[in-house]
């Protein structure tokens, strides 16, 4: 198969394409009628730098691809609409392995209502799937900005914290799911570890579902929706990590963000696996990152209409924090700890941190 | 300097945004308001695939990624809009280095009146650049497709042809130059090809814009927008080959293209260039791809008035071919060759020619 049959059988794979797409892939470009404004954004996941084939499917790298990209819509309020791919392909990788990940792309975008519009194929050195994700809006003032907080305003963060960096730590060191379901019943052959190992233990389900948190994340959208109904003057999603992702908040919106680390929502397994891995429970939710949850600024007011709201879409939403006036001396984000003090809100950097994984 | 500081860096190179851009580069996503109808296509450029450093500056990488990207939108006859960038960074490559690459996209976007609206950086094996770029028109029905060319219709080529894939010979062949410029006056230490050389000579600046050619393709939105205005009823950029391109014009129209070889606008220098090396000049004229010319399909008596709107543009169009009712069968395009017979219209294909150059 070459480049056109392979696009081609890529293209039957994908869903029907949306309403406001009037030419799909397959001519010089997509053409589609936008209706009102759009958000656009680019992401990309390399093999070797994002995650490798050892732990992850074919099928999953296509399906993190493309919720990753969507993710960063979900955190603008956007509706989702038209995605674009580019495939770097390695040598050696074969026509059925490239199927497998177009199937995990067409599969998210079937999930999301996301019209796959437009693509092109390559050779690379590993594997590369760089997607550029367009979402819409009647206007451009009904998106959500990371520039919007103001003094007064409370923050809040879907979902649950922490399970994308204690997957990553299961996927990484297959010894520790062993160590981290504890010594009182060691698993046969297990991690030394688990003979040390205190606090809470871990469960199969909750193993995998921390594992799937970290290849598998879910944009919010049905969140974010009801988070830009509610009146979010800024939102971002999780990618950096909680504690970096908040200081892009700070910056856009010249505020002081004051997170409580202490009503941060672990996800269920998260310190069990932290405590085997001689890890804080604590630093994964604030600094791990992943999680591709979205941290919200309301004003106080909204704060219970949103969780209503936001419950209904089948996720919780907590109040971690508040944003206060910044001098511009404080025009950051603080995670205040128990004890006093605070947390460094240093998060991922693609550059300095260059084999994550 | 990290990841942000970089983007900061880059952000600071790049031209004003457009009037549609409401929100640029450095939010979860870039904001616009197309206002009509939008035309999206998706390229990417890898380092040790489609081209080396040995022989393309940092600069002119940059610049040929926007180019040919934006190539595709002059093919849908496309005002120029925003173009969103994911660079793939080397370990080992140096923040300067970076910026070279970006001044050579912002050059080509203030040239164009393109905005470089959104970006990501992450680490990658090998340089890459990939860029999704958007265009514009009033409505859908304003870009031209590769889907409408008509029996009868005439085939029209902007520019020249032949030339990049002569200038990647000279490239990839240093001692090529030299055994161009012929064996009445070889050059010192020349090429032993030089003392067998017959035909054409070369010339310095010839040679110089051969390779220019091949590095710093320009797209032809002028040209693109006399021939959309004249009525061209189906386009398509030649970047896998003229034969290669034609068919897939062929196929999408439903149709017979028939292209005489000896009416092909060849650039000056290829057959010196092709003489030396012991190739067609034909040959790269129909099969070499990468000259970013236009292939237009236009009704019999619009062509007069398509010439001259063209060439106030700067750039000549030559009738190269004209448009058949195919039966089933006979959906393809043909070039005829003067002795009898046809050109193979095979051309690039990304998977199957993996180290091109």
């Amino acid at each position: 198969m070459g480049e056109f049959e392979l696009l081609a059988a890529l293209r039957e794979r994908l869903p029907e394409p949306g309403p406001r797409v009037h030419l799909g892939s397959g001519d010089d470009a997509a053409v589609t009628v936008p209706g009102g404004a759009t958000a656009t954004s680019v992401d990309a996941l390399v093999e070797g730098v994002h995650l490798r084939r050892e732990t992850a499917s074919l099928r999953q790298i296509g399906r993190k691809a493309l919720s990753t990209a969507l993710s960063d819509l979900a955190a603008m309020g956007a509706e989702p609409g038209e995605a674009y791919v580019v495939l770097g392909v390695p040598e050696g990788m074969d026509e059925d392995e490239l199927l497998e990940v177009g199937e995990g792309l067409a599969a998210v975008a079937r999930e999301t209502g996301t019209t796959l519009a437009g693509g092109d194929l390559s050779r690379a050195p590993a594997l590369t799937v760089a997607v550029t994700v367009v979402g819409h809006a009647p206007r451009p003032e009904d998106f959500v900005t990371r520039g919007g907080a103001r003094p007064g305003d409370v923050l809040v963060v879907t979902g649950e914290l922490g399970g994308a960096a204690a997957g990553l730590l299961l996927l990484e060191d297959t010894g520790l799911t062993a160590a981290a379901f504890g010594g009182a019943d060691p698993v046969p052959g297990g991690d030394p570890r688990a003979e040390r190992a205190t606090g809470p233990r871990l469960d199969l389900a909750t193993a995998d579902a921390l594992r799937r948190r970290q290849l598998d994340p879910t944009p919010r959208f049905a969140a974010s929706r009801a988070l830009a109904a509610a009146g979010a003057t800024a939102m971002i999603d999780i990618s950096d990590g909680l504690a970096a992702d908040a200081g892009h908040v700070a910056a856009a919106s010249g505020a002081l963000l004051v997170i409580d680390s202490t009503a941060l929502p672990l996800a269920p397994g998260v310190e069990a696996v932290a405590g085997a891995a001689g890890r804080e429970a604590l630093e994964l939710a604030i600094s791990g990152g992943e999680d591709y949850e979205l941290l919200a600024a309301l004003p106080p007011e909204a704060v219970d209409a949103a969780r209503e709201a936001v419950a209904a879409t089948g996720t919780p939403l907590s109040v971690i924090g508040k944003v206060e006036a910044a001098d511009g001396a404080r025009v950051r984000a603080e995670v205040r700890l128990p004890g006093g003090g605070a947390a460094p809100t240093r998060g991922y950097d693609q550059l300095r941190r260059p084999q994550r994984r």
